[in-house]
C-alpha cells in the first residue's frame, strides 16, 4: 500500500512537471486540462495551440524539457484558496475555470505550485521539491485525440500519455511485458492463425473459422467428457423466447438494456420476445418437464448454448469483451444437504481442467450481504460449507474471503487465475441460488412425500469459451498444448509422387482420432511448411521416397528447428494417441 | 392418372351423398356450405340447426343413412344455369347464395341433381347414377370446428371428414398406415423417449433434452466425419446481423417476413439488425476474409449454426416445421470447370449418409426458368454436367426433370426420401447460384491472374437436423439402430453389492467410445430394467454375481425377449466397438 502511494504521489507529481514542460515548449496559448494517474504511468490533456498536432517525433523534446525542469530542484507549494481566489489564479485557463465553476461555493480548494510560474488546480499529495522525482524512471508512451469531459461536442483534445515507474528496471520489465503482451495479443494472433474474425456487420459477435472452430470443438469435447464422468446431462435449449420467460425469471426487471428484444407484432407493442443472455431459465424449464425426486438430485444441465448480450461498441474487445458468446455453463437442481459434496465436486472439476493448462488459480469467497433473501440459517449453513470445503482444497487462509459481497440471492465463489505473464484473470464462478426456484415455484418431492424447494447452483468454469480461448491464445501464444491444437499434424508430401503414402499416413492418423491436414498441391514443399509453421501445427510431417518406402515420418517439431528424421509410423501414430489422451502439454519426440 | 381421376369422382359424388344424407337427418334447417375430396377421402362443412353437434355417437348414423340413399340408386343430373337462375335454386342456403354471388356475371354455373330433392353447386364431374359408388368403400373419420371462409368472425361450421377409397381392402391397409403413423408420430415419441420438448414460452423452438441432445450430437458426428474426409471445414458465424448485411444479400428486400428483426436503437428506427434465417452470406465474409486463388477451390464451408424463421402459429408441427433450427448446411465456391466433379462427389456423399439409414431416394433436377438471370450458355452448360451425372448415377429416365421450375439464379437437385410407411419426405438438396457471388461481387485469381467470379452451391443432405431426427424417429419408431442411439448401452447392477463390477463395464465401455448409462440407485433391478426398455436403449446389462465373478454380460436385447446370458466384457465392447464403426443398422448377438 505504501509503495502504490508512493507510486501515486510521483506519477501525479509527474503530470504537473509534463504540463509545465508543455506550457514552456508551446507557449502559453497551450491551455491545460486534467492529467490524472493511470495504472502504469499518467497522462495529461491538452488543447494545444492552432494547428499544433504532437506525434512521436516531439516525445524526446517533452521528456527533455520536463529534465530540465526536475534539474531546476524547484519546491512545491500547497495553497488553500477560495472559490473566487482560484477564478483569479486560473484566468484564461478555460477548463481549469470550467472545473472550479462546478465546484460548491463553499468548498476550499487547493493549487499546487511547482516553481513560481506554474499552478495547477489539484487535490495533492505532490512531492516537496521536484528532486524527488529525479530518480523516476517515465517515458512518453503515446498521443492520441480526447475530447475535454468525453463528449464529442466539446474541445477536440491531445492527451499525451507517459509510462512512470519508481525505477528504470521496473520500468524496461513493464515495457517488455507491454511488447510481449503485444506480440501475444489475440486480436492479433487469432486473424493471423485463422483462428477467428470479426465483421462490422456483426459487431463483438467473432466468426470461428475453420482452424479455430477445430480448437474450439476440442475445448467441448474435452470439457463434455470431464462432466460426463460427473454426470452432468448437457441440453440445448432455445435462444429467443417470450417475455414472460424473462419476466418470472427477473431478467426482464433487472436486465433488460443488455438483452436484444424482438418486436413480433406490430398491431402489439406488448407482444415481444428477447434473445436469451443466460441459460438459466431453460435449465428450470427442463427440470419442470417431469416430476423430480429426491432420488433423482442432483441434477446437473449443462448447456453451452450461444448467448447474446449488448455491449457498448466502445466496450467491445476481441473475445475478451463479446455481444455473443457460449458460456461452459451448467444449472445444477439439489437439496440443500448436498451443497457440500457437490461444491466439493465442482472444485475437483475446475482444479483438474486447470492443471490440463497448466494454469494456477485462486478462489474467493463472497458471502451475505445486508440485502440477502431466504432464510439466514440456511445461508449461514451453506456459508460454513463453502468454508470448509475451501479450507480443504486451499488450506485456512489459502483463499479470500469478500466479506457480505455475495449476491442477494446467494454466497459464490470466484476462481482467478494467472496466466503466462502474470496477469490475473476472473475465470470460474460457482452461485449458490436460492431466488431462481422460488420465482419458478421448483419442487421435488422428498423421502417424506412432501414437496420441498431445491437449491440451484449457477458454474462454469472457462467462463465463456470465447473469453477462454482469448486467454489461451495470448497464454500459449497461439502454440497450443498439441491435444488442443487445431490440427495437431500436417503433411508435406515432398513430390506429388509421394501423395499416396501421404494418404495412407493421413488415413492412420485420422483412424487415431488425430486432427491432421495434408497438401497434395503440386507446389514447392517448403513453400507448405512455412504456411504450416505459420499455422504452429505442433507436427509437421515431411514424406519423401525413403519414408513410403520404409513406412517412417520425418517431423520438423513446433518450435525449434529440431528435426527427426524417420519415425516409424506406427510408432509416431501410437505416440500422437497418447498425448491425446494424456492432454499433453509438452510435445513429445518419441515414445 | 386415371385411378387418381376415378378416385377424385368418387369422393367428390360421396361428399354429395354425405351432404344428402345430413340434410334429411337433420332437416331443412341444416345449412350446406363446401364439400371437397381430400387426399384420404373428403369432408363437408355444414351450418348444423341451432343446439346440435355432431359427434362420434352420430357417425355410424349418418354414414348408416348415406348407404340407404345409395341403395335408391338415383340418376344424378348435371345442370346449367344462369347466375340468375342459380340464385333461385339455391334461395334459402346462404353459403351458396354467397359463393354463386361471387361468380362473374357472364359464368355458365352447374349444379348437379341426385335424384329429385338433393341439389348442390359443383363444376363436377360426378357419376351418372348413385349406385356406381356402392362399392366405394368410405368411413366418417371425424367431426370439428371450421369457420366458413377460414374467418373467425364469420358463421362457425361442423366439418365432417370420411375417408374414401375404391375398396375395403384399400381402406383397411390405410387405416392401418394411419394407426401406424400415429404411434410413431415424433411429436408423441419425442417427448416420451425424452428427446425433446416444446414449451409455450418458445414456439417452434425444440428443447433438446439430455438423450436427444446424445442423438444430435452421435448424428452431427457422422456427418461431420464424413464431410471431413470429402475436404468440408466447418465454421461457426455470428447468428444476429445487421441490417446492412441483409440487403446486400437480398433477405432483406425478399424474407424480411421470414425474419426476426430487432430494432437496437430507438432514436434511430432505421438501425436494425436480424437474426439469420440462413447461413449464406457468412460463408461469403469468410471467403472473402483473404484473397483466394484457382488453387484453393473449390472451398466448402459448411455451417451447423442455430437459425431463426418466423412461422405462423398454425403451421408449426413438431420438429417437422419450427421457427429455430439448423441445417446441415454447405456453401461450396467453385470455378465453372469444378461444377460437374463436385457435384458428383456431393452425390457420393448423399447417397452413401442415406444407406446408412437404410432409406431409399429419388432426384428431381429443376432446370432454367424464364426469369433466369446471368448467362444462358453458363446455364446450358450446368445444366448438361447436371443430367450426365444425374443419368451417370441413377440412369436416363432414373430421375424426375422439373422443366423450367429453377430458381432464378440458377439450376437445382431436390432429393426426395421415402421412409419405412412409404411416406415421402423432402430432404436434401443442391443448387447452383450465379447470384450471390454477384450480389457480393465475389472474386478469386485465376491462373492467367485474372479476376473471376466464382460460382457457387448450397447444399444440405439432411435438411435441417431437427426435421431430419423427426423423420428419423417416426422411420425407426424410436428404436434408433446401435450408432445412432443416444445411449447405446445401458447398465443395471442387479443389488448395490454389484455397483463396482457396474463402473468397471462402465469405464471400458466409455473407453471404447460407447454411449452408456448406468443405474447405481438402490432400487429394484426390474424397475431399472422398465426404464431403460421405455428408453429403447439397444442392450441392457444385468450384472449380478455370476457376471461380476466371471468378468461377462448378460444382456437384455432391444426388440424381443432374447437374452444373452454370459457373454465375455471384452467381446461385447468389441462386438459394440465394431458396430460403431460400421453404422450397424441391426444388432448384434456376437462378434
Amino acid at each position: 500500500m505504501e509503495q502504490e502511494f508512493f507510486l501515486s504521489v510521483y506519477r501525479h507529481s509527474l503530470s504537473h512537471i509534463m504540463a509545465k514542460a508543455v506550457k514552456e515548449l508551446y507557449g502559453k496559448d497551450t491551455q491545460i486540462a486534467i492529467g490524472p494517474q493511470i495504472a502504469d504511468g499518467f497522462y495529461y490533456d491538452f488543447l494545444m495551440p492552432e494547428g499544433v498536432t504532437v506525434t512521436q517525433d516531439d516525445f524526446k523534446n517533452i521528456e527533455d524539457k520536463m529534465r530540465e525542469i526536475l534539474k531546476r530542484r524547484e519546491n512545491w507549494t500547497r495553497k488553500e484558496v477560495t472559490k473566487q481566489e482560484a477564478m483569479e489564479i486560473f484566468e484564461g485557463e478555460k477548463f481549469k475555470i470550467e472545473l472550479i465553476q462546478d465546484l460548491p461555493e463553499s468548498e476550499i480548494i487547493t493549487v499546487y505550485y511547482t516553481g513560481d510560474d506554474y499552478v495547477d488546480l489539484c487535490r495533492g499529495p505532490h512531492v516537496d521539491n521536484s528532486q524527488e522525482l529525479m530518480n523516476v524512471a517515465f517515458e512518453i508512451r503515446s498521443a492520441s485525440g480526447a475530447y475535454w469531459r468525453g463528449d464529442e461536442k466539446r474541445d477536440s483534445l491531445q492527451r499525451i500519455y507517459a509510462y512512470a515507474f519508481p525505477d528504470k528496471q521496473q520500468l524496461k520489465d513493464h515495457k517488455a511485458l507491454i511488447k510481449e503482451a503485444l506480440e501475444r495479443d489475440h486480436k492479433k494472433l487469432g486473424p493471423q492463425l485463422e483462428l477467428f474474425m470479426l465483421d462490422e456487420t456483426a459487431p463483438g459477435m467473432p466468426y470461428w473459422l475453420p482452424r479455430g472452430w477445430k480448437l474450439f470443438n476440442a475445448l467441448l469435447n474435452f470439457w463434455r467428457d470431464i462432466h460426463e464422468d460427473h454426470g452432468y446431462q448437457e441440453i440445448s435449449a432455445p435462444q429467443i423466447q417470450k417475455k414472460d420467460l424473462w419476466v418470472t425469471s427477473g431478467h426482464w426487471a433487472h436486465y433488460q438494456d443488455g438483452m436484444f428484444v424482438i418486436p413480433v407484432n406490430p398491431e402489439n407493442p406488448d407482444d415481444l420476445y428477447a434473445v436469451k443472455p443466460m441459460n438459466c431459465p431453460n435449465a428450470i424449464k427442463v427440470y419442470q418437464s417431469k416430476g423430480r425426486s429426491y432420488k433423482d438430485l442432483p441434477l446437473r444441465f449443462s448447456e453451452v448454448d450461444v448467448i447474446h448480450r449488448k455491449e457498448k461498441s466502445g466496450e467491445l474487445n476481441g473475445l475478451f469483451r463479446v455481444q455473443m458468446f457460449r458460456q461452459d455453463d451448467d444449472h445444477t437442481l439439489l437439496t440443500e444437504d448436498q451443497i457440500g459434496a457437490e461444491i466439493d465436486d465442482i472444485l475437483k472439476i475446475a482444479t483438474s481442467i486447470y492443471e490440463t493448462f497448466g494454469l494456477t488459480y485462486v478462489a474467493e469467497l463472497s458471502t451475505r450481504p445486508d440485502d440477502f433473501m431466504g432464510d439466514v440459517e440456511v445461508w449461514n449453513h451453506a456459508e460454513a460449507e463453502l468454508k470448509e470445503i475451501l479450507d480443504k482444497y486451499y488450506g485456512e487462509g489459502g483463499y479470500e474471503i469478500n466479506e457480505g459481497d455475495g449476491a442477494f440471492y446467494g454466497p459464490k465463489i470466484d476462481l482467478k487465475m494467472k496466466d503466462a505473464l502474470g496477469r490475473e484473470w476472473q475465470m470460474g464462478t460457482v452461485q449458490l441460488d436460492f431466488q431462481l426456484p422460488l420465482n419458478f415455484d421448483l419442487k421435488y418431492t422428498d423421502s417424506d412425500g412432501m414437496q420441498k424447494r431445491p437449491v440451484m447452483i449457477h458454474r462454469a468454469i472457462f467462463g465463456s469459451f470465447e473469453r477462454f480461448i482469448g486467454i489461451l491464445i495470448e497464454n500459449f501464444k497461439g502454440a497450443f498444448p498439441f491435444w488442443l491444437s487445431p490440427f495437431q499434424v500436417a503433411i508435406v508430401p515432398i513430390r506429388t509422387s509421394h501423395n499416396d503414402y501421404a494418404k495412407k499416413v493421413y488415413d492412420e492418423l485420422r483412424k487415431a482420432g488425430i486432427r491432421v491436414e495434408v497438401d497434395y498441391a503440386d507446389k514447392n514443399m517448403r513453400d507448405k511448411i512455412k504456411t504450416y509453421k505459420t499455422y504452429k501445427d505442433p507436427y509437421i510431417l515431411v514424406l519423401g521416397d525413403k519414408e513410403a518406402e520404409e513406412e517412417t515420418v520425418s517431423i520438423n517439431m513446433r518450435g525449434n528447428n529440431k528435426q527427426i528424421q524417420g519415425m516409424p509410423l506406427k510408432d509416431f501414430v501410437e505416440m500422437c494417441r497418447v498425448m491425446n489422451a494424456e492432454h499433453s502439454l509438452e510435445l513429445k519426440e518419441s515414445l
